[in-house]
């Protein structure tokens, strides 16, 4: 992309309200702008490491073998009803409204029971089974504060996945399967060494409920980490009883402040006994189908990586992550810039994202929106380029290397 | 995908309520699930279908120089005052809820309003004029009435573009090219040749507004169609004075049921009145900017070409748009199995997407399957297969055709 084409630019200007570190950075650099507190539009930058995320993610999800669909965000009441999760006392985060008929709605904040009764209509036998799905979907959630940006939003993108079996066993193997590739997701992105999976509530179905936890300062939850197991105890379940029925020993433990990146959820029969979600098995006798749900907060992930990611001139994403590979500028005259142009077009021919900073503004503000957003190679075309070589810089990196078109498009393609 | 671990099957059950032909097939075919009326749930093969459309527009509207981003669904109220369309009375589709401390939401329905505010963060000045964004999102519409299917949905996917321009003469001249855009991407679709440029009401803004109409049997609108002159009139402008206005003559003008795929906007500078979203021009005057905004109903094209393209066995859809190019299916005993195993590798190396229907069920089933779905090329693999080729047929013809592994790639790739 030309930047001297976009509308969009860095900027000073933060929202007055805006106390999140995440929201705060991802706001100069132009990647999402703010429309109410935990809402938040994904700029074209922003909607590219959104983009690049889900790319991770769907990779991993497609290696379950799962599928993706698309849920609806309008969910009728008896769905909800049939589980007790319409009423607000059981769930307080529901927007609801009506159709005009005066019928009650709601918006999806999740959709087990929503999945639970779309596949009854497919699900018969045992034959049928087992099968999971998956979908990257916006959630509303009325959440009563929302002051962490990215990290608490009252919509936001979710990758949800549900998973159907004709048994507990069959659930757990799929279960450690998941909780593996849920692991690859955080280390691809480069959250692998921050990330554990967590001991956190099980609610109403099981004792607990697992949880990946990224530890981060400004993280709003607590957990009691044991660095060398990979494991830790969410505040909410932190009892001697629970340390020692893990194998854990308090004096290993420390604790820190992290941010929830995924949580997988074991219902086992539950929802099927609830929903009558049934299948018939080899001796033709009716059973409930078991559910396990797994979700990631897609854009939750893109604040705790902009959380992480940063030094004082702005964001560092991965170079899977960030939304171009190179930021390509132009010093000197008419030769720098032909150089430039040829070099935008040789990596925008394969296929390179590149954000070429063609407009009239001094060198210095296009080397800071550079670092400010993050783009890993910085890369200057000057008079003499065609001849000696383009300048270029990681953005980790302080001294840049020199190399002609065809070594650079090797490097960063 | 291999059929065998899919969660989902064509069916013969449709909901009792449900009236529209694009629906019904959509239904059978297992492409979607009707969660109530107007709202559609996307299952994987359906998803794939709306992916492909999306990727059709997505590469004209990036041709047009729009940058793709995403905003957001829940709206506040204050934006929507700006210019007297939050009230009920001026829109009747909203849906409306509140957060926890008593704030009234709206549901976005479309985003002018939202996007005029936020451009006026980042244009200043002439020199940060013109420019273009578009967006795929779910819009929620709180219509009376909802029986058409995929055609009138109360939550549906939208493409929506937005252009902002600093006078008339900039806004008429990006009109003329995303008209042609628009026009490109009917064509793409299939589409081309019942599709036409419809004057109807343009609101409060100017005389007219631009629709795109396709022909269709079941649509909802009337339009008096002169078929030479590839231009339409909507019956709600449809007067004696409008024809001599438009040159059109009314023996010439054929009145057609047709579906909107389509609408485009000139709202010139009355929104930048209205909210005050202001530029300074070369001599430092502030002038209101432009607006233009072009919409295209990606679920409702959907339903528009399940409408037209289907004949008594099922779906017919474009090859650019199924949800797979192939449905793969073996007859006879290990050697056909070893042989569809094959090409289901070659195939999907290739990046092909292929529908291989492994399942335990009689071939007529299969073959059933394959034509109600609507997959351009049908191929069969039998205990010859790997000897005499692959046979081969296309969805719209009779006679199949016998090729080997390379040469069958080659055509389908």
């Amino acid at each position: 992309m030309r930047l001297s084409q976009s509308l969009f630019k860095t900027t000073k200007t933060i929202p007055g309200d805006e106390q999140a570190k995440n929201a705060k950075l991802l706001i100069q650099a132009g990647f999402v702008y703010k429309e109410m507190a935990g809402v938040y539009a994904y700029l074209p930058l922003g909607l590219r490491v959104l983009e690049n995320i889900k790319e991770v993610i769907r990779s991993e999800m497609n290696d379950l073998g799962a599928s993706e669909l698309l849920m609806t965000s309008l969910q009728p009441k008896d769905t909800w009803e049939m589980t007790g999760r319409w009423d607000d006392e059981t769930v307080d985060v529901w927007f609801k409204s009506k159709l005009k008929n005066g019928t009650e709605i709601g918006f999806g904040w999740s959709h087990e029971e929503a999945l639970m009764l779309l596949i009854s209509k497919f699900v018969h036998s045992y034959r049928d089974l087992p099968g999971g799905v998956y979908q990257f979907q916006t959630k509303l959630r009325n959440e009563l504060r929302s002051k962490s940006g990215l990290l608490r939003g009252r919509e936001f993108l979710m990758k949800d996945m549900y998973h159907f079996s004709r048994s507990q066993e069959e659930l757990d193997e799929f279960y450690e399967r998941a909780k593996q590739a849920y692991l690859n997701v955080y280390a691809k992105l480069g959250l692998g060494e921050n990330t554990f999976l967590t001991f956190a509530s099980g609610g109403a179905f099981t004792q607990f409920s697992h949880e990946f936890q990224t530890v981060l300062r400004d993280g709003e939850d607590t957990i009691y980490l044991d660095r060398a197991k990979k494991l830790a105890i969410n505040q909410e379940v932190y009892t001697d009883e629970v340390i020692a029925q893990l194998g854990l020993k308090k004096e290993d433990l420390e604790e820190v402040r992290a941010s929830e990146v995924g949580n997988i959820f074991n219902f086992g029969s539950v929802k099927g006994e609830q929903m009558s979600v049934q299948f018939s098995d080899e001796s033709g006798n009716r059973k409930p189908v078991f559910l396990s749900s797994y979700g990631i907060g897609v854009s939750r992930l893109m604040g705790v990586m902009a959380e992480l990611f940063n030094d004082n001139r702005g964001l560092v994403w991965p170079k899977q992550i960030a939304p171009a590979k190179v930021y390509l500028i132009a010093i000197g005259d008419e030769k720098a810039t032909n150089a430039a142009e040829d070099l935008y077009n040789i990596l925008t021919e394969r296929g390179v994202a590149v954000i070429y900073d063609d407009r009239d503004v001094r060198a210095g503000e296009k080397f800071a929106d550079a670092d400010l957003m993050g783009i890993p190679w910085r890369v200057v075309a000057n008079n003499q380029a065609q001849a000696d070589g383009y300048e270029i810089k990681d953005r980790i990196e302080n001294t840049p290397k020199h190399m002609n078109a065809q070594a650079l498009v090797k490097l960063v393609a």
